[in-house]
This record gives structure tokens, C-alpha cells and sequence, in this order.
């Protein structure tokens, strides 16, 4: 399963003081944090920065691979920061976010296409936000054959269903992960990914259903997560969530988890 | 979902020393934190007593049900056990379990025939466990298709698919799992249930992986589930997934539960 570590954005306000006044350590070291606890992509985001995303999303770019060797998750609905953030990127970088918007689609697609980067679908049109399964399945059709006539391989798609909140309607959690699994049997071969935290929105004990939706959607298929990899609980989750599918021969990166102490909270 | 507290099983040091010493308070004691803590059905399990099993069971059965307004799940693999509870028991009796084996089957099903009586119908035969999901399914079609005959409604029986270690096999959860999407699916009306502890035999960190297990089998259709009812990060991790699969309409018990602060671990 791909894990994107999601703290380097800017609208964390920690995040938005230390891009401001060009903090470079505070940067580096959520970096390292996030990469050492097993992200494989950091997720860089300027956004709150108008006018100035574009300059702030290619120092952090910078900032985050001198000193970890791992590609970014360049993370704008803008498609010129993406462009400016992918000329300084080193390495096969993601993409977060195409989708079927029509200006953001037709801006990006010339960028990804015929290109080895991993996109990140998101099932987003300009009808507005999805709710039901078929809504999302309708989308993401569009999304894979755009990009697979545009010789983007299945491979290095991440299709996200995006996540709604429980507490606006019951259903929205169900619909979201039966989603995943649709995506995951109707695309063979294509990978799905999401954030988790829109789904506690508006509740108590938000990390807590956050992990036990995580669980939920990795039974379903799901294969790829924008998370804070330094959640011991939600890195724990993840971990036997997959031993249980089925991904883990031998229990082995559970044992190793258990022996790196990663269950002790 | 119904959940059967498991704690009063004799093959637990506490409690075969308590039905030996006939220790009423300490067993009632027990079976009222079970019911208070959200058991349904108060299961009681006397199986380590040979020879003594039977009068055990039936004491078990009076000293819940003097201080308890719930049911008992009669836990024996011996048809003459579960009669001779079911004779001093009051209301409505969960059988765990039927199973294909024979000389069980023959022996509970004029028991449960033409009864309200809810039934466990555990998937095992006299070729002996189950492994993938179509040896499952093969014995659950026999089991219901037998009870049903017998006049047992769909209702009242909970299909046990019968969890088997991950450590022995790396797609024993995903085959059980997918073993009960499965059975809800193709036997619409029917329940499925099961314990949970075994899919973590032979692992470090049990608990952890119970609880994520119990996620996934929920997300699945699960809706039965024999557990510790006192383990609170199991109770919460079951109100959160009912509310996340669909089964708490504007997640009404998810916030009943975090003012009742069992989500406070």
C-alpha cells in the first residue's frame, strides 16, 4: 500500500508560519518524520498562499528532497503550480489532483500525459461533489479511459472517490468504500487512494472512527492513503489491516512491526 | 448487531475455579457487568467439567438468569448438555451450536425444530474445518437448508463461518471474511456470528488485531459477534463501525456513546 505523509500543507498552521518565514529546518525535519515512520511520498501543499503557491510550492519541493530520497505528492488544484512544482521536482513525482473539472482536466492532462507520473484521480466534476456510488463510478470512468487514451498506464493511476462526512448523511461512508471496491473489481489493475479525516467531520473522537474507517476501506481494496504516518494508531491499523487481507506472506511486516515496538502507543 | 458476552466460559482459570468452588456471587457479578457493558446474550460454557458438565451448565444457566434479564447462549458441543440448560432456562435460548458433524446434527435439530429458538450454525463438519470460502458455503447451504426444513426461520440462525488463525494461513481472514459477505448475501434473512479471538492465535499484540478484525468482518455484513463486552476499545471499535457501515441513522448511538465516555479508554 502507497502511504502519502500529508503534514507538509500549508493550511496547518504550524505548516503555513514555517513556509512564510522560509523555516527550512522545521520543513526538513517534518520530512525526515514523515519519511522515517514509512511514508513513500510527502505530500507538499502551498494553497493558502495566493499569488505567491507557485514560488512556495517549489522551495518546499526543494526543501523536502534534500534531505529525504523520496518523490513528492505535489498537491494544488492549480495546474501552473503543478507544472512549476514538477520542473524542480527529482524523480517521478504524484500528482494530487486531476479531475473532471473541465479547466483543471484540460490544463493537466498535456501535463501527465505520456508520462511515467502517478495522478491522483480525483472524482470531482464540475456537476459538483458525488454522493452515491454510481455518482463516483460515472466519474472515474471518464477519468481512467482520459488518462489511459492519453498513455497514462492503469498503473499509475490512484483514483480517490472522495470522502464525505458520516455525519451529513448515514449512507456516505458505505457508498464511499463500496466505491473502492467497484473501482477496484471494474478497473483491473488501477490503484485507489483517499484522505481520511472529511469523514469524522463534525464528530467526537475524530481519530479514532478515522482508523476504523481506514480499516474498512483497505477490506474493500483500497491500496493507497494521505495520512499522518507519525499516528502510531493509524500506522498500527494500517499495518494489521493488511496482514489480515491478505498482503503480508507470513504475518512478516506485522512481526517486524511488533518487533520495532510500532504497537506500543 | 447482537453481541454475546463470552466471559463466563470455564476453560477462563477465574471462572472454571468459581463453578468448582460454586462461587454464585463471583459468576453473577460477571454475567451483570457483561449485560451492563452491552451483552445481549450472556453465553456460559461449563465444557472442561466431563462428566459434571451438564449440572454445571444448568447451575450456570440459574445464577445468570436470577440477576440478569437477558438470555443465555448455551455453549456445548453435547446435544444432551444443551437440553438439560434449555429445561431451566427462561425466554428465549441462543444453541451455540449446531455444526454438520453428524452425530451433533442429529441430535440438536429435533431440539431447535419448530422452536424460536436462536440458533448458531457453526461451519463444521465431519471432514473437519473449513478452510476456503467455498468449503464454508457448502456447509452453511446444508446447515440452513437443514434447519429451515425443520422450521427454523432464517432469523433466528447465525451462520459461524469459523475463524481460523492468520498465522497459519495468510488468507484465512480474507477467506473468512469474504465467506460471510457471502452467506449475507446469497441467504438473505440470515445472521451471521462468530468469536473472534482465534484469527489471532499464535500472534504478538491479540487485541489490536481482534478489534480490526471484528472492523472487517462488519464492513462485510457481520452482524453477531461473541466478545469480551468489558473490552472497551472493542465496544467502541464496534459502535463506530455500525455507524460508519450504515447502521446508526444521524450516528445517533455513535454520539450516544461518546457522552456515555466509552470512548474514554
Amino acid at each position: 500500500m502507497i502511504i502519502v505523509g500529508e503534514l507538509i500543507n500549508a493550511s496547518r498552521k504550524v505548516i503555513g508560519e514555517a513556509i512564510k518565514a522560509q523555516d527550512i529546518e522545521y520543513i526538513q525535519k517534518v520530512a525526515r518524520d514523515e519519511f522515517a515512520a514509512g511514508a513513500n511520498y510527502i505530500d507538499v501543499n502551498a494553497g493558502i498562499f495566493v499569488g505567491k503557491e507557485i514560488d512556495y510550492l517549489q522551495w518546499l519541493v526543494k526543501a523536502v528532497q534534500e534531505v529525504v530520497g523520496a518523490p513528492c505528492c505535489l498537491d494544488s488544484p492549480d495546474p501552473k503550480a503543478i507544472e512549476a512544482a514538477l520542473s524542480v521536482h527529482k524523480g517521478i513525482a504524484m500528482i494530487n489532483s486531476i479531475s473532471l473539472e473541465k479547466e483543471r482536466y484540460d490544463a493537466l492532462i498535456p501535463v501527465v500525459a505520456g508520462t511515467d507520473l502517478k495522478v491522483v484521480a480525483l472524482c470531482m466534476s464540475d456537476e459538483g461533489m458525488p454522493e452515491t456510488m454510481n455518482d463516483r463510478l460515472k466519474i472515474a470512468d471518464k477519468l481512467i479511459n482520459g488518462l489511459v487514451q492519453n498513455n497514462v498506464s492503469l498503473d499509475n493511476i490512484y483514483v480517490d472517490p472522495l470522502v464525505q462526512p458520516i455525519s451529513v448523511n448515514s449512507t456516505f461512508a458505505a457508498e464511499f468504500i463500496n466505491s473502492v471496491e467497484a473501482i477496484m473489481t471494474q478497473f483491473k489493475g488501477v490503484h485507489t487512494m483517499c484522505g481520511l479525516s472529511n469523514i469524522s467531520y463534525g464528530l467526537p473522537e475524530r481519530k479514532f472512527m478515522n482508523h476504523a474507517f481506514a480499516i474498512m476501506a483497505i477490506t474493500k481494496g483500497l491500496d493507497g492513503l494521505i495520512i499522518n504516518p507519525l499516528d502510531k494508531m493509524m500506522m498500527a491499523s494500517l499495518i494489521t489491516a493488511e496482514t489480515l487481507i491478505g498482503r503480508d506472506d507470513y504475518c512478516g511486516r506485522y512481526l517486524k512491526a511488533y518487533r520495532n515496538k510500532q504497537f506500543e502507543m
